[in-house]
């Protein structure tokens, strides 16, 4: 197996995005934490992983990964018969979790994103949270939760009856929004509360959490 | 094969991606015309097609697909013998293949759909440009191009030496911004120019065109 280096910092959705993965595929792997405070992010080193100078970026062996959701694919694949079944060898059933999976990052993720940032971040690093974007995208928010709540009294996951990368990719943006005044558009739908807890206590979920405590 | 049929909007830039990937694969299909400014995709039929109402959705036999690159994917995974090759069967090749995936859907499309929209979409329907907007846009997209220039410097298409879906997933929005003020950022940089005339020129998107002309 190649030697697997996870270059992030446990800050970052995008980061805590291919650590579960990671935990999920059950591989050994080092985290290499960048320093984004310092700017670490943009020097030379780290462009030469990403040459967008975001993380994460994944070395696996010879191989240089960026961009999150490129990386869980490429785990997912790669390690098809390791640890948690992440994606489908069903090609109709692959079709619906890829349909899952770019909503996600089409629907779910430019609005989840703003409210971490306002709600998640911004009060961490002393900054005063925007309350018209957070009602803004809280509305926004509501209306794909409302179709994930048909969705989930459908099907127990996203992408089919099986956990895959469809829900995995939701957990990082999901758990900074716990907590948060926007939590309340989960709970008030209960096929989406009993997802949320359901994915959210998944034992490499916790092991992520536990990372990010330790720091 | 399955019937396949694609609903969608000649202007929608989505549609036009689903498009262009059939016609690569070289695949019969009917295209179903949905008429947004009677608000078509917001009615029921529609919906039962993508509970979102947003262009372009997919029948394929009993399969219901939507997002436009769920589709790409998927049709280029079923028909991977049938027309142009769009993704790799190698796992490495296919790896930075997803990595330039990626970086269309996340880096550059969030910014070129806005600059489609002012540029592209307020003219034709008599809406007034912000001109505000597209200056922070351009501003964005150059530096998306900068990156772009250097990784087809080293390599022919954005996902390897072959055309792949990494490339064709550009097309429509990109179609848009050439003849508008925007084009000048693709000119200036010689190796994204090059790209740009080679994957415009390709027969498959001349087809796309042709249909947007006879509607």
């Amino acid at each position: 197996m190649a030697a697997i280096k996870a270059h992030g910092s446990l800050i970052s959705t995008a980061t805590n995005r291919v650590l579960v993965t990671l935990y999920e595929k059950e591989l050994e792997f080092e985290f290499v934490s960048v320093d984004m405070s310092t700017g670490e992010h943009k020097k030379d080193h780290f462009l030469s992983l990403n040459p967008f100078g975001q993380v994460p970026a994944l070395e696996h062996g010879d191989l240089k990964l960026f961009e999150s959701r490129a990386i869980t694919k490429f785990v997912a694949c790669e390690y098809a018969n390791k640890g948690t079944q992440l994606i489908h060898q069903d090609s109709k059933k692959m079709a619906i979790t890829l349909v899952w999976m770019e909503v996600e990052a089409q629907q779910y993720d430019p609005v989840a994103s703003k409210l971490v940032w306002e709600l998640g971040i911004k009060p961490l690093v002393g900054m005063v949270t925007d309350k018209a974007i957070v009602e803004e995208n809280e509305d926004k928010l509501a209306k794909v939760l409302d179709v994930y709540e048909k969705r989930l009294a459908q099907s127990k996951y996203l992408g089919g009856d099986c956990f895959t990368l469809a829900d995995l990719h939701h957990l990082p943006t999901l758990q900074y929004l716990l907590g948060t005044q926007s939590q309340k558009l989960f709970d008030s739908r209960p096929h989406v509360s009993a997802w949320v807890a359901d994915i959210t206590a998944r034992p490499a979920w916790l092991k992520v959490q536990a990372m990010r405590k330790k720091h």
